[in-house]
C-alpha cells in the first residue's frame, strides 16, 4: 500500500531497565534483544513493507541526535522533534500534521520504538491487514495482544467478539472500551471472559479519520490542528514549541482512543512482548537447562531463573534463585524477579538524591 | 616478660574471601574488619605487650615486601622470608630458630596474621599469662576457643577439666587429643561434652621445650634443626632454601602438637574469630535493623541478612534475602550466605581455566 507511512515513537525515558538504561541512553537506544538497538530492530522489520522515505521517528532533539546516528539511512526530514516531552498525544498531533503535509491520503502506523516482535513476517501481513482495514472502515485501528496471564501491568481492550468482520483475511472486532490497568482480581475476570487483550500501544489511522475523531474526542487539542499545520508548512521550530507548550502532557489512548466513536481490533498475535522489565528478558533470552540467561562470562553454581547481565567482568554467583543481577560500570543491581518494578523505586531514590550520574 | 617474642605468620594464601582477596592480596593484607589491614591489627595489638624489636613476620618474598610496606617500624631481620610455602611446621621451625639465635630462653608466640580478637586488652592478659605457663610449666601452651556451635570447620582441642591449674590468675587444662574437622554429630557430641574447645592455631612455647618435642614427635624435622642454626648463623640464605625443600609440607598441629607430650590449654576468651568466611563478617561488620553489613553506597529495599561490599558503585539490593555480594573491579561474586564455603570451587574453577588474572 503505497500510503501506509509509519511513526515510531522514540522518545520514551524508560526506567525500567535501569541501571542498564539511562535518562541518556533509554530502552530504544539500548541493544536489549540482540546486537542491534531496539530501535534498528523497529525500522528493520518494517522496510520490507515500508520504504524509508515514508518512516518517521519522533523523540525529542538529543535522542533525535542518536537516531540519526543509529538509522542514518532515513530522510533527514523524517527525523520530527518534539519540543518537550508530552506523552503520546501531542507527539503524534504533531507526526500525524507532517506526513499530512506528505501526503493527505496517508495511512498512518504509530508504533513504538522499544518492542518485541518475534515473528516479522507475520506483524507485517497483519499492519497490511490493519492498514487496509482503517482505509475501508474509516476507523481507527489497534493491535490487541491475546492475553497470556492476568497481567495487572497492561490496560486491556475489551471487544466485541461477535461483530467480528474479516479484511484481507484477518479478524477485526470493533472495540468496547478500553480499560485502565486492572487489579489482579479484575485481570483474573478479564482473562476468563475471553474478549479483553492487552493494549499494545500500536495504533493505525487515516489522516482524515484522526482529525474528525480528534475534534470529537478532544477539540481543544483539535483547535491546534490548523496551527500546526501552518507552523509546519512554514519550517517554524519555535512557533512549534509554542503550540507544544500549551498541548495537555496525555498519551493518544486516554486523548484519542477511549473516546473515538470507531474503533477497530484485530489480534497481536506475532509474538509480541513489550519486554517492560527486567524479568521479561527471561522469556527472551535463551535459558540454559537451569532456566538461567545470562550475558558475560561466568559462573553460576546452584543457581537457576537467573538473569545476569555483566558484560563487563567474571560473575560468579552461588546458590543464586530468580535473581535479575545487572552490572554496568557505575552501578549494580541484585533484584528478586518478581519484585522487578521496583526498580522504579530505586531511580526515583537517586532522582530524589539529585545523584543525576546515576540516571 | 622481657623473653617473650611473636611471630606472626602471614603466608596464608587464603581464597575464602575471593574476589575481594586475591593470590597477590591474601586476607592478611587487607583491610577486613577496620580501615587497618588485619596484619597490622594483629601487630598492634600486640605492641603494648611486645615491642617491635621482638615481633617476627614470616611470609614469602613477595609478601614480605607487603609486610615491610604495610608496617615499616618492624626491624628489617624480624620480617623472616620461607624460601617456598610449606605449612606451618617448615615456617614455624625456621621462626623458632632465628628467635633462639636472639635470645636462647625465648618464649615464642606463634600467631596467624589474620584473626580477629575483639578484646585486645583480654588477649594481651592471656597471652602473658600463657608465656608464663610456657615458662612454668616446659609446655606447649594453646588457646581453646569455646565453641557457641557444633562447627565442623575447625579442629577441636580435648583437654582434662579436671586437672586445672592456675597460673597467673588463669586456668589451664592438660590437652588429651587434638581433633580434626568433625562431622556435624561429632561436633554436636563435642559440644555437649564440654571439654571440647575449638583449635585456634595459636601456640606458645619456650625454644627448648619446642626442641626436646619436636626430637620426640617428628626426629626427621628436628634434625634439620642445626643446619637451619647454621644457615641462619651464616645467613645463607641459599642453603636455607636447601634445607626448606627436603622438609614435609605439614602443619604444626600435625607435625608437634598433636604428637607433643606436654600440652597445655587455656580459654581463647577474648573474642575471637577466624573471619574464615564472607558470612563470618556479618558477626563482625555492625548490621543494621534489617541485619545488613553493608560498605560502599547503597539502597536495600525488602532485603535482609545480606553483606554487601561494593566499594566502587552505587548498589541497589531489591528483594535479596541472606546474600553475599562482593564487588570489585574485575569480578562479582553473589553467594547465598550459607554456601559461602563454595567460593572455592570458583576459584578452582579459574585456576584450571587458567584465568590467573582472576586469582
Amino acid at each position: 500500500m503505497d500510503d501506509l507511512y509509519a511513526v515510531i515513537m522514540a522518545g520514551g525515558q524508560g526506567t525500567r531497565f535501569w541501571p542498564f538504561s539511562r535518562q541518556a541512553k533509554p530502552k530504544q537506544f539500548l541493544p536489549v534483544i540482540s546486537e542491534k538497538t531496539m530501535l534498528e530492530e523497529t525500522i528493520e522489520r518494517l522496510l520490507p513493507l515500508i520504504p524509508a522515505s515514508r518512516i518517521f521517528t519522533i523523540a525529542n532533539r538529543d535522542q533525535t541526535a542518536q537516531i540519526k546516528e543509529i538509522c542514518p539511512f532515513l530522510p533527514e526530514e523524517n527525523r520530527l522533534i518534539e519540543p518537550q516531552g508530552k506523552n503520546t498525544a501531542p507527539s503524534l498531533l504533531l507526526a500525524t500534521a507532517a506526513i499530512y503535509l506528505r501526503s493527505s491520503q496517508a495511512i498512518i502506523a504509530a508504533l513504538p520504538a522499544d518492542h518485541l516482535i518475534s515473528d516479522p513476517h507475520r506483524f507485517r501481513h497483519k499492519l497490511t491487514a490493519a492498514a487496509w482495514a482503517a482505509r475501508q472502515t474509516n476507523s481507527l485501528v489497534t493491535f490487541g495482544i491475546p492475553p497470556s496471564f492476568p497481567a495487572t501491568g497492561y490496560g486491556y481492550i475489551q471487544f466485541k467478539q461477535s461483530a467480528q468482520q474479516h479484511i484481507e483475511g484477518e479478524p477485526f472486532y470493533p472495540v468496547e472500551m478500553f480499560k485502565e490497568k486492572p487489579d489482579l482480581a479484575t485481570a483474573i475476570n478479564f482473562l476468563q471472559a475471553g474478549n479483553y487483550f492487552w493494549n499494545s500501544g500500536m495504533f493505525l489511522w487515516q489522516v482524515d479519520v484522526f482529525t474528525h475523531e480528534l475534534a470529537q474526542a478532544a477539540p481543544e487539542m483539535y483547535a491546534s490542528w490548523p496551527q500546526i499545520i501552518s507552523a509546519l508548512e512554514n519550517n517554524d521550530a519555535r512557533r512549534i514549541a509554542e503550540i507544544f507548550e500549551k498541548l495537555p502532557a496525555i498519551s493518544i489512548d486516554y486523548a484519542l482512543m477511549e473516546k473515538a466513536r470507531q474503533v477497530l481490533m484485530t489480534t497481536g498475535d506475532f509474538g509480541w512482548s513489550d519486554v517492560g522489565s527486567w524479568s521479561s528478558l527471561l522469556a527472551v533470552w535463551p535459558p540454559d537447562a537451569q532456566g538461567n540467561s545470562v550475558r558475560g562470562e561466568s559462573l553460576l553454581l546452584e543457581s537457576t531463573g537467573c538473569l545476569v547481565l555483566s558484560p563487563h567482568k567474571f560473575t560468579a554467583l552461588i546458590g543464586a534463585k530468580d535473581l535479575v543481577v545487572i552490572d554496568t560500570p557505575d552501578a549494580l543491581l541484585i533484584c528478586r524477579k518478581d519484585l522487578d518494578q521496583k526498580v522504579r523505586d530505586v531511580v526515583k531514590y537517586l532522582h530524589d538524591r539529585g545523584q543525576k550520574e546515576l540516571l
